[in-house]
């Protein structure tokens, strides 16, 4: 295997080699944008997904979680805006077919931001730079806008026109008023949902960076427009220190500041108090996967790059080898769908206020990508470590796909029975603990530091006699030597505190 | 409203009207085929999944799961034939231009099981028991073949032919070697996946039972073909008395019989051990969920009825009020699979065994639909309740959408702040409660059963002198008093039991 040379190649080459993340069909050749979770990769995912939910949905009295459909009838597009304005511009090389996306490849030659801009100007722009295809050299053709949406039929024979949703947002605003009325719900409330969205993205790259097919988070969260600031939340984090680097900051070309939520949002710099809130929550919960808070910022979207719903977009951006990108989008989406719904479908979709009055609600959307958080999680736990002699993963306990390994010292003389029970007593306890005797005690120390395991247990010569184990810490390789019996309760501390300070 | 019907149509409107299940794109007059969970039924079918993972992946030491693109190459469905066999016989309307699946409409007007019959012999039956459309009785068109895959194309301007895959299997044998590689896996292994799948079925019907976007919970196991009667599990399972409907006693008009799985496997009515050890599994796993023995049945497949990739299948089928449906399907896939994808790929897709002979492995799948057992649970948990006033849901607590209501007696005197305080702490422990204080305490005893929660804790003036509540038990109504101290471990007994019995 050559030598991978930055540090997110050796995080491919680790996610590939360690069942964490393949290329889709990759014996035939793979499919640009699409990737698979392995059996390490889902485990770190699912915790991924089930702390999020336990942190924005679990921990709040109103947020409502529905799974809705993948495939959504046209008309459903039509009304939300997508199948007008969800477009990419797209340029191609005449000689080598290859397609572009057009603002990308001015940016990237250019150094100009011109996203948003018309194609006729992109088209300007191509000509003027002199650009040519970076494969082969050959003339590009003029700009046209191509639609993301991946489109199929239903039924038999020339079906009805349908598409895969380019965001789980649109099945939320299509059940609203069966949740409104069914959960008996009041404004504010929130309605939650995980799962696969696609965009039929021109050249998805970068890995996990720009996908065709991945999973989001999201939530749209309804308010009375009049009471946008009424937040029974935001005392609570109002004093949490963010990084922001607003629109302004941006044109004057001056850095990120640091700010408390609350005077941002007093300044005037977040819209309003619900917007403020879940950026605070995000902020706390990045910290506590990992991510160091000099690499996370909101980045406040120029008015050309807010999307067609949104009065206000800010992005929690994460970032990465090759510069900040977006893992978080913070929308307000006012009543722009809602609306459109209601004109589309005949069907009226607003909410009746204590005091007897019909209103549309506004929408608050905080909306996570989790593809670019793991991949972020795990570049910025990957720890190349010279010392040690292999190079290893510190994910959070929360996160890391199992709590422990378990290891007899060597395969012989009762200990892997003795091993073998340990590993049971704790498993039947429901917690992930993952058994291996083969290779000497150091390959799997390393087997499981790569992976990102915070704990090993050995039992060894000693266990036989008085029941104790060595716990190791993945850290700091520090060991203490504890009860079989005070196991639970030490990996539970572990998971609660999601950290191994505590022990070690 | 009008009164509900059948047992199905009220555990329809149950479903609509209390969050569990919605017709997709509902304001837009629905698109058939398509149904989304409401914020009750997400919890059930969560906790219904997370049930099948522990049961039948977790607590086994050698079966990984992945998570894998629902978009995938046509190249793929090529070489798993899905391109060419995956078809069903499609007639139309000359008139009123409805389309029909030939077989069932046969089926269902002359009883005569026609399924896997060719085109022209299905024609040929139509005309000769001048069968016409049943909707507006006009001419039916001639018999043909219908693709069930829905297609999609990825990447701009024509881009690669793509299917949404029909089942998860495939994705697990496209990532076999890396897999087989990353986990270090030694025969015999299996690999689990959970999530979504398409049909592009021609009449999609019967609410959940016939679905275009379904989930799945899939099994492969891997075994040597030498060795399908080597199963560790099978001697804890061999007692196991299942019903049993062999392809014999369909053709003789006889009924199911009750065997025990080892007597099965024995008289060779059980192919081999490792489908004992799954159909077993899956036997208690069903009873654990609350269906009624009785209504649970393994159905030898018919020559004509088994799937191009299989040399044998047995349907688990759970019975409905039109009938006995597939819910599980356990195929011996053999080789079948892995040897097309190495042939297509060019990629070896062999184990090497202990004796390091290089072999191609054979493959039990057990193959779980979600939601025609998410709808089998509900209807035989459904019970019509005329003394009590109300319908209510017999749900086994381990997947009841909450564990508890937690609800003051009256809404002042300080019992709603007593009655939140428990709900806190109970909630802060893990537990799903759901905390109500609207309209009288029967209407809210009311609301809870009709969803399926076991427990209802009331908070009453007692509770103010002496920190004890009343705990109601949903299926007996019977209550006992307990302190709220003790709250917690009722609800763990309650949970880990998966019955109220213990405490009432």
């Amino acid at each position: 295997m050559p030598e991978a040379r930055s540090k997110t190649e050796k995080v491919v080459e680790l996610c590939k080699r360690r069942g964490i993340i393949f290329p889709a069909a990759e014996i035939y050749g793979g499919i640009a944008g699409f990737f698979e979770y392995g059996p390490v990769g889902v485990r770190i995912k699912r915790k991924l997904i089930e702390d999020w939910r336990k942190f924005f949905v679990e921990s709040e009295e109103n947020i409502y979680e529905i799974e809705g459909c993948l495939i959504l009838p046209d008309k459903v597009f039509e009304a939300s805006g997508h199948l007008e304005h969800f477009v990419d511009p797209l340029t191609q090389c005449k000689s080598c077919k290859a397609m572009f996306r057009a603002d990308n490849l001015i940016e990237e030659s250019t150094g100009k931001f011109v996203e948003g801009l018309p194609p006729e100007e992109l088209t300007k722009i191509l000509r003027e730079e002199r650009i040519s295809c970076p494969k082969c050299g050959g003339e590009l053709s003029d700009v046209k806008m191509f639609n993301l949406l991946l489109k199929t039929e239903v039924g038999p024979a020339g079906g009805e026109k349908a598409s895969l949703r380019p965001e789980t947002a649109q099945n939320i605003f299509l059940n609203f008023k069966r949740i409104y009325q069914s959960m008996r719900a009041k404004l504010p409330f929130g309605v939650a949902q995980v799962g696969k969205s696609f965009r039929n993205e021109i050249s998805p790259r970068q890995f996990l960076v720009r996908l065709r097919e991945f999973t989001q988070c999201e939530i749209e969260m309804f308010v009375d427009p009049r009471k946008v600031n009424e937040c029974e939340g935001f005392e609570r984090v109002k004093d949490v220190s963010i990084r922001l680097y607003t629109a302004e900051a941006q044109r004057k070309g001056e850095r990120e500041m640091e700010i408390k939520v609350g005077e941002a949002v007093e300044k005037g710099l977040i819209p309003n108090k619900w917007m403020g809130y879940f950026m605070a929550k995000e902020f706390l919960w990045f910290l506590s996967l990992g991510i160091p808070r000099e690499a996370l910022r909101f980045r406040q979207m120029l008015p050309e790059e807010t999307p067609h719903y949104s009065k206000g977009n800010f992005d929690l951006e994460i970032e990465f080898e090759f510069g900040f990108k977006e893992c978080v989008g913070n929308a307000y989406r006012s009543d722009y769908d809602l609306r459109r719904h209601s004109q589309f479908s005949g069907e009226e979709l607003a909410v009746v206020t204590p005091e007897g009055e019909k209103i549309i609600p506004h929408v608050i959307e905080p909306s996570f990508g989790v593809e670019r958080p793991f991949l972020a999680i795990l570049y910025h736990c990957f720890v190349e470590d010279k010392e040690r002699g292999w190079n290893w993963l510190a994910l959070p306990p929360k996160i890391s796909p199992f709590i422990a390994g378990v290891f007899p010292l060597v395969s012989k003389d009762g200990l892997p029975e003795k091993a073998k029970e340990v590993y049971k007593m704790l498993k039947e306890s429901g917690f992930d603990v993952v058994y291996d005797e083969k290779g000497s005690i150091g390959k799997r120390y390393a087997r499981i530091d790569e992976i990102g395991v915070p704990l090993a247990i050995t039992i060894d010569y000693q266990t036989l006699q008085d029941d104790t184990v060595t716990v190791r810490d993945r850290d700091t390789t520090k060991q203490v030597r504890v009860k079989i019996l005070e196991l639970k309760d030490i990996f539970q501390r572990v998971v609660d505190k999601n950290s191994t300070k505590d022990i070690f």
